[in-house]
């Protein structure tokens, strides 16, 4: 005898699809759909579907957006472009409420070892924007990692020549930690980094 | 600005409502989403009002059930009960491929500080099932917190008089556990319920 039945077993299966939920978190969410009322589990399901069909990038910059042209690019100067590796990285960033520029989404970092090449991400699209002229300012905030530190110096080099300011998310302590705890790379790089009051 | 647009936020407030996930967590859940080919979206979607739509209760246990009348009920023997408090606790002792009897799922405890009294779960319908006869044993199987206990006294109280054979499941240390880590509640039962060997 099956432990699930079908509607059940299917709904823990695909709640199993998604990042970090194993078995017991797959059945714990099943069973909180199966306990709420009929119209919100219907809600949830077409919440699911709108997303998948109203959530489109947008043509300039590649960050999430409703329309053809997300309302960054719509309503902010393209003086400054901040490059980011996916679309969640722009959302990090608005949700500060520091930035007043533009992004530009690669939707990837370069990395070899994955086969992903600098024309598998969206450069081209950047170099088309710089082309265009108006930009005075690329801020490269990749990840700090192996892959987003050789995009950043990659797309530097090609973007420098042509004689626009580029600059890179300062890496260092992380505020509010304790020295003893931070790791050593980010304690090598505040040394490296530190400034001079 | 908002941060999301529309069907992003809409999509992440619905997997807020899971439980034990917030804000960030939902967030990862719904960039899952909107990353999932199209037809593994809407398998998702449908598999939500699937489970809504075609799980209902067994008439007979409140198991659980596609049809009026679950598996259990249809292909066991009904001389043991196991009294549990919630469907999902079926699926746990089922797991175990040990117990070979029938169920009944009361739908909740009796907790009198929720307001929640002995008629408001389905005592009733375990007190017919015992009235029609061929039940030898009831095993009380619900939770070891004080409304668990409460209730397994109260039904307890109920059956007994009517000659039939209660049993309640072991308290004790968990196996595998060290003594010294035990909680002190469940190591001052696994002394009161010592075995002779």
């Amino acid at each position: 005898m099956k432990v699930f039945i079908e509607p059940i077993g299917r709904l823990i299966n695909e709640f199993s699809k998604l990042p970090g939920v194993g078995a017991k978190t797959a059945q714990r969410f099943a069973y909180r759909v199966i306990n709420m009322p009929e119209a919100e589990a219907k809600s949830f399901a077409e919440a699911i579907i709108s997303a998948k069909k109203n959530v489109h990038y947008c043509k300039i910059c590649g960050n999430f957006s409703e329309g053809d042209i997300c309302d960054v690019c719509r309503h902010r100067s393209a003086e400054t472009i901040c490059v980011v590796k996916e679309p969640k990285d722009v959302i990090a960033i608005e949700k500060l409420n520091e930035y007043n520029g533009v992004y530009h989404v690669l939707h990837g970092t370069i990395s070899p070892l994955d086969g992903i090449g600098p024309d598998d991400i969206n450069i081209k699209g950047l170099l088309a924007r710089i082309a265009e002229g108006g930009v005075k300012e690329v801020i490269m905030a990749t990840n700090p990692d192996v892959e987003g530190e050789a995009t950043a110096m990659y797309i530097t080099n090609l973007i420098k020549p042509l004689g626009i300011k580029v600059s890179r998310l300062a890496h260092g302590l992380p505020i509010g930690t304790d020295l003893e705890y931070a790791d050593e790379v980010s304690l090598a790089r505040a040394f490296l980094d530190r400034k001079t009051l």
